[in-house]
């Protein structure tokens, strides 16, 4: 029995998707023992050159109209928007019965504890392996083989892009714009950057990740982000001299019955795999208690990744994989206790552009002692006196609220000439 | 409806898998939408405290006896072996329509194919995600993820005791014999290690993981293997040297319509995810085309990870995920064509142990360039004229069997005074 397919969205993954259905049929169907077949196509434009030849496939303008559409089995969700079209197609197409595929994590983390109901209810897959970093199948992995124990923590690269600026940086010493622009320039970021380098798209796929890590409703709100903008070069140098590299991480913790879940720039120590992931690659650390760490790198955004996660979901419902969509029964999802903010600590990279002048020293050590904050290791690099200098430290485990007070202070002195920077440091 | 397991073998992993079902079992049911339930068990000795109650279990003396219970939905195989009872009881099951679990890489690489047809005729799973790296997901990865492109080359760290041996022997500077005994006290190796340190134990794992990867049947006769018992210190230290960490890898690739399979200590670029696996972990790097490369590392063996791949493969059975057993249907599986012995060639290191007398460095040399070996990088550490020194390269690439024959040469001089050593320089 053929699984006849609707592509909604015939961007670059679109195509994708399409050009494998096309050529590599029989190879699938040997996969999941049935034809799969493309059935119909929604686009904007019907007439452009997709290197994939669909004009005996049938046309909608309209993507919602796939969803009554009595020839096709499982809709393949590529539009993109949390809300909007892509909203009313996922949601339509569960209710009518239909598998759905997607790589929407925006979507997701935002409608994905309704939309499981939905899916659950109507017996039918949602399937959103290319959600979260392209082709590394972490969503599989999470939700059918780290089952056994308790997940307690889920650490990862989550956004090439960023990743790709912040290694740019490090290599080439330059800044963060100018090396922006060049990523720009080589499509490893896009016109409108805000989504990735603010932590968003990071913090869209963590939600995820905690769903399926902890059985929790996705819960965007939940998520303490901080992006990559205010990196400096300067702070990559200093981390390389501690033996640290600069990171955007999505952290998701289970901390007792409560759960914390950051999108920030961390220091993680040298040689450790996160540390090592380099470019535009993403990777996922997962602890399993007793059965120990667990790594997975690979590409994580483009074409050819994203096209092979979607096709693997596509061959899981032609081999009527089940189970629940997270992992779990979504009836039984709910939101997590999130930590209260006060008891976020963990040792913290600072570091202070300062007048050399007598007494500064004296004026920053105060304030962090103050707030009971101590230094492991510091750093000053000797100018002219009566210049600017970056006095550069590394804390032991602080509490987040007592640096930002202790930072809000020292910015307040004369001495200090640029708002101090701090970014926390990461287990590995 | 419950589904009902029979265990075959409690030893540490199914003592782990009991006690997993025992204890998570509403877990588990959330999971898969069922019941899942101990129905008999069957070991060697019945009074033996494994840590979990299973008095009110039925108990078998012989786990053939399992075959024929009616009681019993899924059998999970435990015991080990190549044949004998591990076979009759794997064989059997799937003819009487049971399901089977196991961990037995051993059977498999043997009779992997022959049983996958059995499997695959009476409609029933044959899983064994726990044969090939414990607790990371790379059989499900290959099986079901990695599956849109073709996959050209997977290589691993399949053997846990091996790389704890070897970074030992790294960080130490020890000798294999005495590094080996450390490893038998601490429980990292078995009294009789030779099924691991010979090599054998990645070569059943690297079979599976071929034909999961290139649509083959499992061929142990293939695999080239060479063991870790003749690594020495002085190789890992000018490994270092040289920028590389020595590693046992597992190799499996695709050479146009030919297939290479080989298992031997590998000199591995530092600062590359496989280079960077440390003590028992396991790891494995799959190259996907256009997709790219993926890389999973986690515990390879121990009762926690390995009765974590147990318990998602019964799960998986309880969801009712279908399929054929390697990805492909069995009765297509038919034995790589392998690589002709003289098409191998890499670049290699090597290290001759000679007499510091003149001419000596010529005789070498000469012998290398008669079979068609240049060197790209050497190194020989100085010495007092008359006494033993290391000479140690690198070369360019060059054919296996040509290095063979240029070193046999060169062990016949008088003023060489080991067996020289070769180690071929692996490509991240």
């Amino acid at each position: 029995m053929t699984l006849r397919v609707g592509i909604a969205g015939l961007g670059t993954v679109g195509a994708g998707v399409a050009q494998i259905l096309r050529t590599k049929g029989e190879a699938l169907t040997a996969r999941s023992g049935r034809n799969i077949a493309i059935a119909a196509v929604s686009a904007r434009e019907r007439k452009k050159d997709r290197g994939v030849d669909l004009s005996d496939v049938a046309w909608e303008n309209d993507a919602r109209n796939l969803i009554s559409r009595d020839d096709v089995d499982v809709i393949v969700e590529l539009i993109g928007g949390t809300d909007g079209i892509a909203l009313d197609l996922v949601e339509g197409a569960l209710r009518a019965g239909k598998h759905v595929v997607t790589a929407n994590k925006a979507l997701l983390a935002r409608h994905g504890a309704a939309l499981a109901v939905l899916a659950e209810e109507a017996g039918v897959a949602l399937k959103f392996e290319a959600a979260i970093c392209g082709g590394i199948p972490i969503v599989k992995a999470l939700r059918e083989s780290l089952i056994a124990y308790e997940v307690s923590a889920v650490r990862g690269i989550l956004n090439g892009t960023c990743n790709f600026i912040l290694t740019q940086m490090e290599s080439s010493g330059r800044g963060y714009a100018e090396v922006l622009a060049e990523a720009q320039s080589l499509g490893f970021a896009e016109a409108d950057p805000a989504l990735d380098v603010s932590g968003l798209d990071s913090a869209h796929k963590l939600v995820l990740l905690t769903s399926l890590a902890f059985g929790t409703a996705p819960d965007l709100d939940g998520v303490a982000i901080t992006g990559i903008e205010h990196i400096s070069a300067a702070d990559i140098a200093f981390a390389a001299e501690f033996g640290y590299r600069l990171k955007l991480l999505g952290v998701a913790r289970h901390l007792g019955d409560e759960i914390e879940q950051r999108v920030h720039p961390a220091m993680v120590p040298e040689r450790t795999p996160l540390a090592d992931v380099e470019g535009a690659f993403n990777a996922v650390v997962a602890e399993m208690g007793e059965a120990g760490s667990y790594f997975f790198e690979g590409r994580g955004a483009g074409q050819a990744p994203t096209a092979s996660a979607v096709i693997a979901d596509i061959v899981d419902v032609a081999c009527g994989a089940g189970g629940p969509v997270f992992g779990r029964p979504a009836r039984d999802l709910v939101p997590p206790k999130r930590i209260a903010p006060e008891k976020r600590a963990s040792p913290y990279y600072l570091r202070f552009d300062v007048l050399d002048v007598p007494g500064v020293m004296a004026e920053i050590s105060r304030h962090l002692a103050e707030h009971g904050i101590s230094i492991d290791n510091m750093l000053q690099r000797g100018r002219s006196p009566g210049e600017a200098v970056a006095i550069v430290m590394i804390t032991h485990e602080a509490p987040h609220v007592g640096v930002l007070r202790a930072l809000k202070a020292i910015a307040a002195s004369d001495n200090v000439l640029e708002t101090p920077c701090m970014i926390p440091m990461e287990a590995p």
